[in-house]
């Protein structure tokens, strides 16, 4: 199974601004579908990773994305997500979003393995059968 | 007091669409926030009555809006909102979207006071305190 | 071919608010994105009805929601668009929104001809053999 | 008068996510609408540059955001924007997100001076003049 999750969407009316390409907010709402969709196609949903370990989720400390060509409505965006970087308590998704087989914008989100200690969101380590499910999927970054 | 809640909102770049006017569900968006703003200008947030009356808020049953004149980027929006209509186990509230003085947009939200019952949202009768405020705040609809 | 046209759209994290179900504002997005793709599936889709015909789109003059059951996180949603009122100047869309095979929202989009004179958004009468078109795909409107 | 723009804004129900926390993308939302008030207030709303110098705007080319706390419902949000870095073709803004005080978020925009090159968007050098005001303007960035 490749270790890219792919998801896709079409750029509605309602995604684009006044000079009619993508308001650029929406590329980040994408990416975040994008990674529950991540995690839901390695078999291992955000949902089951609560339960398991306790986690409150992985809260995001840092987003980024650069633009490369614009986007319209009715494109059909191929979102490609791998795994690019583990710590011991966070993880780094990329995100490719793909318009007729170019790159339109490549981002990323930085999330951390998050605890619930007495009503304060704190990083936890990441458990070491779960680093290793993490392991086996990492890609390398593209820089561009 | 007037019976009047306002609530005031600056259409943003990114509230349009390619057409250059707010994208309708926004407003919509916009009323939801007027209707928090309503309780919380009542003396009486959703808060409160959530933890007084052990609702779990005020669900909707039914929306509706009348567009009269487009907006655009950096109108500035008051919206007004009223109480218009109380029954046994809804309320119904309008919201006048004013903008330069004219009326921009006429909406609706009806909702009711919901109880959790062993998992399900059903309807509860409004308790007859909570009657008595609404009536006091009671207002006529404007019919447009 | 069917009079129904159908859309469909995942509910994502991003569509819910803080009750864990769907922010009712996005349900008219995706009423929006419906309308599109009504058109489309008609082989009218609204970019050659403005070149065609010279109009300005198909403003709304008024939509409407009913809400009744929520909708959650990773529920995949039918909205299943009818054309249902026909008049001089005007359409009316009706969309059920299908969850698991219940109705969770049933909206209506009425929306006008419109021409651009001299500045003004005005109705314009439906030319003839779009109203022909129209009638061919009229359906009955439910009521709920 | 301060280089530092000013920026409010309050959350509401609907800008959060069943976590009861800010959607991330909501906060870029925010950011572009403190971009449009930076220029305002500089007294060089975007509007006037496009007439003045022919441009399409400033479109972007990257954004990032660090999270540092979330945000909830009700937060009164400071948005803090500075102009940080003007090279031949871009701008780079800092937006600071104050939340009761503390640093919410950091984030950036990088645009470009872009004008319409026979239908394709070209980056063009900032006229000297409109530099000059850049430069005059221009803080250190704050980095965490």
């Amino acid at each position: 199974m490749s270790k890219t999750k792919i998801y896709k969407i079409k750029v509605e009316w309602g995604d684009c601004d006044p000079a009619g390409i993508v308001f650029y907010p929406n590329f980040y709402r994408w990416m975040d579908a994008a990674q529950w969709n991540y995690f839901e196609k390695l078999k291992y949903p955000i949902k089951t990773l609560q339960k398991k370990y306790k986690i409150i989720g992985l809260p995001l400390v840092y987003t980024d994305a650069k633009y490369l060509i614009p986007c319209y409505r009715d494109d059909i965006l191929t979102i490609k997500t791998n795994l690019v970087k583990i710590s011991n308590s966070t993880i780094k998704l990329q995100h490719l979003i793909i318009n007729n087989n170019k790159i339109a914008c490549i981002g990323s989100e930085t999330r951390i393995w998050a605890k619930n200690s007495s009503g304060k969101i704190t990083s936890a380590p990441i458990p070491n059968e779960v680093i290793k499910i993490f392991q086996l999927n990492l890609s390398k970054e593209i820089i561009n």
